[in-house]
């Protein structure tokens, strides 16, 4: 969309005019998608004159592409029954479902009761049993199901009542007559076998499924293993009760992602770089108090507990080298745990070699860039006590910040906290604060 | 699969005797990816025996799913001849150009020129043209393709004749007689549409593609705007040639989503918690020495200009408060600016107002952080002149780090330089110099 900013700029203008054949030719040719981009340049009246003009199948997935904010703002003044009717009605169950749990409590039961689909209302309901960070939390309703004992001209007509009001199929699902999923039928085999065979002679048996209590981290990891668009969602006794797509997942991939990425960089909520300078100020200010509190609290600890040692000066001037040194190799063991993971390629009960193998690697760092230091304060440093203090002090820095940041997030993962909170300002700040404590006992030991 | 692990005695227990027969049927239910899973546990020769005795088409596809290196392990002593009929001939063309191209050059063609079907073998050959980070180098060949003036009924039976090699299909891709792209059929209208009429009159026209060329951070965007299962790709003139599928893109989007967390941790390659210490030390002494590198720089220049400010030890209490501060303020603002670039949610043409932003967000946490600084500085602190020397230092560091932190991934951009790389140590170290240097200049002008 090359040319979005001209199409903005015409849309604003027929806007204007009220011209509402216009409006609906500009953008009838267009993806929800892309709709919805436009509508985030347009101030709330011109918003909502566009969803009102727009077709309703549209306008609903339109309306579900847009961030939640930008959401809310288009509903704020909607009654009620119009966004049953408006939206609710044309949406997918699981999309149904977000645009729900968005409103108000008292809101959501009046809602509901202006859906005039009874089987939708139900569904609907049914779904917003699951919590949101579970499989049956992203799954919707709206897939093809035919019995195993259907014979294959009885599935296609069956098969083409239900696909009516669907937007795309890839893939049949087989039941039994207790609901239990049995199998799946590929559409292409719509195509390359056209048997009049029973349906569970010609399915693809024991289909891949995930559990509908199943977290959506899992969720996630089985989509990226088995690679397929469409999972059927089955429940403590294997029945079929859904399906989730990849592109929900996808999405919950990369906000999972993007989370840890956020705490490992000291953002505490989900913020973005157009939210208002209030949002951001609460997404990044508990860190840099937290910071704060763990510098003040480093001062002190110097002031009270070094003795006499920052009465040299040269002490002083490696403060900045032992304490980023700290700092950088607890990111990066840590980082790397938390990513192992949270992608699944490191397994809590491995541990404790892990464990092992970042001291080794904490080992080897440690010698090298203590000596590459002592080489250095040989030639162009303080004193050669102060050169030993420092290069020791470093070594055990290194290795302490090393073997603390891959135990901390496999800690946390074992209590069921998520490790990534681990990584980041926390272990910065710990790191820090060790880091002198070792600096400054090593001088004294050394040099008093 | 939580029996893995029973299975996985089972399976070495069969190798060992030699139960061919027993191995096939322990392994004939399970997917490929799974079957990935437990070799990974095995050694060398009896991963080997297992690929040997799997069904070619299952042999192949296992061998895509590990990881490089060990797939690299099981085919070290294998003839070319061998690697083109057992493998390279039953994949898809995008696995068997990504097989290919981790062989040695001379290797290369050699296998190639033992692949028997020439339309693959030359398929494969156009693919290895396209650059692996651009559309062309995630695609493949397999796809339905008809043209536009045929009926429905010639369709299906041509394509039923081109379904046979293919795992799945979704949708069939109508070009006119130019090959150009002209629209998509959705399995869907099979079902629901077996007219007689010409395709050209069923088919949903403009569907969305993405060009050869396109750099694949964009196609991942596109997939996750347009939430398509599979894209077809054209050439500059649209002209189709290939399709891209979503799970090749799942993997791409979390290998880009986890580059920039690892760059943003100090890892300068791709580096898993599996890695070897070689490799691993390889991935993170790189940054290790650069933050040295800062870290004798700082004290090289704290040691000859700040004149006699260090003889005070009150000053170097509140060095790791300043130089951690200004750390933490430039890794959030980094990262949320690298964020939003990689997520499309910011665009370069809006840098100037994100710096203005990041300036009037840092002035609030600057003045809240200075000032409860100093209010503890008052009742527990040094003198006050040492009070507001911190307080000022503070309040100037963070401004500084906040700017600073946003302009340069902008700028990296701008230069077409991964903006990643601005985050984590390169920030940190940066700062921790330009923090020190305002420390002790505020505190010579305040102080002497």
């Amino acid at each position: 969309m090359k040319e979005s900013l001209e199409i903005d700029k015409q849309l604003v203008a027929l806007i204007k005019e009220d011209n509402e054949q216009a409006v609906k030719e500009l953008l009838e040719e267009l993806h929800p998608a892309d709709i919805a981009e436009l509508l985030q340049d347009l101030d709330d009246d011109e918003a909502k004159y566009v969803v009102a003009h727009l077709d309703a199948e549209i306008a609903a997935d339109t309306l579900m592409e847009l961030d939640e904010d930008d959401r809310h703002r288009l509903l704020e003044d909607m009654p009620n029954k119009d966004i049953a009717k408006h939206f609710v009605e044309h949406l997918d169950t699981d999309d149904a479902v977000d645009l729900i749990q968005e409103l108000d409590k008292e809101d959501q039961e009046e809602v509901l009761s202006h859906v005039d689909d009874v089987e939708q209302a139900g569904s609907i309901i049914d779904l917003m049993q699951y919590p949101e960070d579970t499989a049956g939390g992203l799954m919707g309703k709206e897939m093809i199901v035919v019995n195993e004992n259907w014979s294959m001209p009885e599935c296609v007509k069956r098969m083409r009542e239900q696909a009516e009001d669907m937007d795309e199929i890839f893939y049949v699902y087989v039941v039994d007559d207790d609901k239990k999923l049995r199998g799946i039928l590929p559409l292409k085999m719509l195509i390359t076998n056209p048997s009049a065979s029973k349906i569970k002679h010609i399915m693809e048996p024991d289909p891949i499924s995930v559990k509908a209590d199943e977290p959506l981290d899992e969720v996630v990891l089985t989509f990226e293993k088995y690679d397929l668009p469409v999972m059927p969602v089955v429940d403590s006794i294997g029945r079929l009760v859904g399906r989730i797509t990849f592109d929900d997942v996808m999405d919950e991939a990369r906000e999972q992602t993007e989370r840890d990425y956020q705490m490992a960089s000291g953002l505490s909520t989900d913020v973005e770089t157009s939210d208002n300078i209030w949002e951001q100020t609460k997404a990044r200010l508990p860190w840099l108090l937290i910071g704060m509190l763990g510098g003040i609290a480093n001062s002190w600890l110097l002031g009270n507990f070094s003795g006499d040692v920052l009465k040299n000066a040269a002490i002083a001037l490696f403060i900045p080298l032992i304490g980023g040194t700290g700092g950088n190799v607890g990111i990066q063991s840590s980082a790397i745990v938390v990513q192992g993971l949270a992608n699944g390629s490191l397994d809590i009960k491995s541990a404790l070699p892990q464990i092992v193998k970042e001291l080794i690697l904490a080992i080897i760092n440690a010698s090298i860039i203590s000596l590459l230091v002592f080489t250095y304060n040989l030639f162009f440093g303080p004193d050669f006590k102060i050169s030993v203090a420092v290069s020791a002090s470093l070594f055990s820095v290194i290795v302490f910040a090393a073997v603390f940041g891959a135990i901390v997030p496999l800690m946390l993962e074992r209590l069921k906290i998520d490790p990534a909170i681990a990584t980041g300002p926390f272990i910065t700040i710990t790191n820090d604060i060790i880091g002198m404590m070792i600096y400054m006992m090593v001088c004294m030991a050394l040099l008093y």
